[in-house]
């Protein structure tokens, strides 16, 4: 008898204790890797953890594993398809990372994974690579503990989530039939408010844009030129300040035309869900709420259509005066859609309105930057009992079922090619700073999540 | 007889012809010290120019020179006071340079001052290095040519005029004895479209502000939050375009109290002046004028208050899509005003104003960044009509009279503390990039410029 023999028989909670040490010492490897997408100079680095996952699932006893060569980043491939009759279970990640931008709001490296307090931060530590080895993790202590799986899995872990680019969905395009399963399980979301685990019933929609108003050739002495040369940043200014009115209605026409109103059961829902409004705007640090007038805070959060400016520059922005008029200006802005928006009508609606308020004396360019459709995910499905009598398990509390108001287009993208209906339930604390400085993880929801995601694949073999 | 002897009974213009490779030489020289005073990085190279000036003085034949501390960069002096019964000239210039961003948009090197076609290009050619130079070598030819002034003179060079510090008026109330003088002439300014001389007989004054607006205190997800938490850039925006209304006009409560309407026989004589428009905005490279309505564009561009945005920034900027609700966004913006608006009733309305009109959920906080009053000129003086004269015989054309849009708060500094009438007159063409990318100055403005100078010295010294 060998040594892996004798682990394979041992219980999965014995297994999963004494691989503690080396399973953080990988998450903090993967965390090291800056594999942050929307960076030309970081592709290398991107690709390094792409080879760092397939060790890991290598490591972890799937078969198959492959590094899968798309238009940009590799998607990264492995299986384990030895229990016939059970369910398969594809399970969905990414390898890639937001930019750190502003370094100077982080404590310390982004990228140096460091633990304290029972959390471990570091740019990716919650979106999302913690949590793909929330369920590399659970397979692997499972073929340790008992030398199979319950159920079928694959693992597709792509590395261009974070930039939108839309090699992915050529990649799945081309291997729908390879990637055929029972439902996808993404873990890319978060608890709820007041640390409430939580299965996402919808996710919005994205649409983005960056606006570049243009004037005189070069930047004009104010003194000389002001009142006479329209100033691209006020013209700007005004083009922006016009897209919402004072109600914080979107005041772009068509704009609202597809919005499914939610249903009133829909309503009383969210109404019922236990949230301290006071507290979240305390959590934000902002001292009041905005949004449409008549909609409660969780409608606008996640039901709603919404339009944000992401970011804004043009003309002299540095210490002291520079009596200028910029020559350009520019904004990049991007609006959540609901069901049933559709991203290309929103562009023209909101190319059409940009376009007829600007002002004379400057030209506009609309550029897009992307997007995705909203998705909705079945509450009545066999999928979402097992994960939630797994969560109740693991975390000894119910899940409530909400609509978070980000977009995974990636979701969208397997719902309709692969025509497979989509679990999305993550495990980050809901302030773990995702796309923001000091991003982290509870090692706590960590472990948990691994046993959730164990409970999840009995339940679901059990079906079989 | 020695050769200075010789050369001292030549002619001006042989002198002046004589110098000619000497003087270009100086002049690069001078460019190719990057004396960026609103950058503390370049402290150095601003008194390292000082420290030139004072040598170039000094070969001009220039006495006491000294270069004066001051609370910050300092002030260079150097007189020639052996004309008893004549008058004295006190010529003004400043030795500093505005900064080079975008750095991008320059063809080559800022501070590698080189010469084609007629033009010498470089940060500072125009602003002001090249117009105290003007002054210096009209100085240094004529002592050369005749080994005396017609009148006495006396020069300050500054070097804070492009950050607006205070340090140089400290200087002027402790030294007013000191420079007293009969007139001030200030070379800062330029010709008027179509490359006509002019005598500038208004400056605008100048406020200026910095506008940040607050959020919470880290980036936010826009999907998570969006639609919840007031977006700044969005915020900023909408205060900064209900700054001015649709017709133009500054819609800031209490803004155009204090301004002097011009009278019929000035606007008159603005109307009166050679000014193709349609050249004028293809030079300026805008498709339309803008500002207030019911106003000429010249009464707009030099007689009438103006609000301009400098710069904006805040969230991400970098390339692609980075889908968040800032944390912040800023804005600079000045106010060019005008007899007899005083700053800071101007600054008190726009903070008022500004204050109002910030949507809740962020906070806003407003920098005064410097200013300056106003200034009118007397245009029935002896010493308008020299330079009239001088212009006419060395350009072969009568100066117009102009309303100069941009603030040189010198100006007014000297005719307040010093109470000296100035007599605003310099000699840089029309589009050559003051502030922008590209300055350039045309060498034969340079050259008509010195002769310029030396017969308003001779018509002065006629004069006592």
């Amino acid at each position: 008898m060998t040594a892996t023999d004798s682990l394979a028989t041992r219980s999965v909670q014995d297994v999963f204790a004494a691989t503690h040490d080396e399973r953080i010492a990988a998450f903090k490897e993967f965390v090291r890797i800056p594999s942050v997408s929307m960076a030309p100079e970081h592709a290398d680095d991107c690709r390094a953890a792409a080879t760092w996952l397939t060790r890991r699932m290598m490591q972890a006893g799937l078969e198959n594993v492959e590094i899968c060569q798309t238009g940009g980043l590799p998607v990264v491939y492995g299986d384990w398809l030895h229990a016939p009759g059970a369910p398969t279970v594809l399970v969905y990640g990414h390898y890639d990372v937001q930019p750190v931008a502003p370094i100077d709001a982080w404590d310390g490296d982004p990228f140096d994974a460091h633990i304290s307090e029972g959390r471990i931060t570091g740019r990716g530590t919650a979106d999302d690579k913690g949590q793909v080895l929330i369920h590399l993790d659970a397979v692997s202590t499972l073929l340790t503990a008992r030398g199979e799986l319950p159920v079928n899995v694959r693992f597709i872990v792509e590395g261009e989530e974070e930039c939108d680019d839309e090699h992915f969905e050529d990649w799945l395009l081309a291997n729908a039939d390879r990637v055929d399963a029972d439902v996808v399980f993404v873990s890319d979301t978060g608890f709820f408010e007041g640390d409430i685990p939580a299965i996402t019933v919808g996710l919005r929609g994205l649409v983005s844009l960056q606006i570049d108003v243009h004037g005189s050739a070069v930047q004009l002495h104010s003194g000389s030129h002001g009142g006479v040369a329209e100033n691209p940043a006020l013209a700007l200014a005004t083009i922006l300040a016009g897209l919402v009115d004072e109600s914080g209605r979107i005041a772009v026409d068509g704009f609202y035309d597809d919005v499914v109103e939610l249903s009133d059961q829909q309503k009383s829902a969210l109404a019922d869900l236990p949230f301290d409004e006071t507290a979240y705007l305390d959590q934000l640090g902002v001292s009041a709420s905005v949004g449409e007038t008549g909609r409660t805070l969780l409608e606008r959060r996640g039901t709603r259509p919404t339009l944000d400016v992401n970011g804004i520059w043009g003309g002299f922005t540095g210490d002291g005066l520079m009596t200028i008029v910029p020559s350009s200006a520019h904004a990049k802005l991007s609006c959540r859609i609901v069901v049933a928006q559709r991203p290309e009508r929103i562009v023209a609606a909101l190319r059409a309105h940009v376009v007829a308020h600007t002002p004379t004396g400057v030209s506009v360019e609309i550029t897009e930057l992307g997007g995705g459709l909203p998705v909705v995910v079945p509450t009545d499905s066999w999928f979402v009992d097992a994960a939630s009598r797994a969560i109740d398990e693991a975390f000894a509390q119910r899940p409530v079922f909400v609509w978070e108001g980000g977009s995974i287009p990636a979701c969208e993208a397997m719902s309709r090619i692969l025509d497979i209906p989509v679990l999305i339930l993550g495990f980050t604390p809901p302030n773990c700073n995702t796309h923001a400085p000091n991003e982290w993880m509870s090692l706590d929801h960590y472990e948990r999540g691994v046993m959730t995601v164990i409970g999840f694949l009995d339940r679901a073999g059990a079906r079989g």
